[in-house]
């Protein structure tokens, strides 16, 4: 085992994925034990301006392969946000991570140096690799992940920390 | 720069802990200017058997600050979880920065191999630290970070994903 690029983005976003396939199987679980719609926990916000759970699913599952393809400078698979059932973003986070497992780790190599511009509506932002993955991938993909799980346990799912940790 | 376990551990929960301060300070000014008392974001829950706002920043300062130290291979300082105010859990975060900046980088040289044994209740986890870093310090650390955020958001403080990002 040794530091590397590939290994602080494939290896966190790919354990952390699986552990969100778990949850959400949770979540699928608990819905039919309680006898009712699981697409009410796919529609569920925390706020009523804030993201729905179907949205923080993808938008962690494109902060995971759009921020590894862009450390490996290729283009990132564009996935068209249709899901609307949980069925749908299971497979969706599943697909994620078969391409996440598709990127070779050499790729990746020298990425800490790499210049990556991300295009906002409003702004744009220039960052090395390195820095991009400390201050800009990870966070991203944290918040929805940890979004996703904090609207199933905020429902009522029987999820704790080991069901997101995975140990 | 360059990719070392310090940079993804130092740097990825210093640039997060300044932006929870940020969005600490928020709460202070939003419970404020709505005229409630701030201690009822304090003692906020997303679900009634969870942990409340101040555990969750007593947390995300532990897996901070013991999580670089286990790195480093040193002690970290013990904090006493005695909080029970904003001011105070802002002063928490303070002190974990300054403690987060007084590591020298070179003390995690060669932590990707170094063995860590993390010891619960009922269980003892063994890592390799490169691992340690990637599914335990990392995770843990943005699951009590993240979840302190929405417990803002949820509560209605006027916060976006661009306070939790700082840029």
């Amino acid at each position: 085992m040794q530091i590397s690029m590939h290994a602080m983005s494939h290896g966190v976003f790919k354990k952390a994925l699986s552990q969100l396939l778990h949850v959400m199987e949770k979540g699928v679980a608990n819905a039919k034990a309680r006898n009712f719609d699981v697409s009410v926990l796919v529609n569920s916000r925390l706020a009523p301006d804030m993201l729905p759970f179907v949205r923080q699913i993808q938008l962690a599952s494109d902060f995971a392969k759009n921020s590894l393809a862009r450390l490996a400078a290729v283009d990132p698979p564009k996935m068209e946000d249709t899901e609307t059932t949980m069925d749908e973003l299971l497979a969706r986070v599943k697909k994620t991570l078969d391409y996440l497992d598709s990127v070779p780790s050499a790729a990746l190599e020298g990425s800490e140096t790499r210049p990556i511009v991300i295009k906002l509506r409003d702004r744009t932002l220039e960052f090395q690799g390195l820095e991009f993955l400390q201050i800009w991938a990870l966070p991203n993909f944290f918040f929805h992940h940890v979004t996703a799980y904090n609207l199933l346990r905020h429902n009522g799912v029987d999820i704790g920390k080991r069901d997101f940790l995975g140990r």
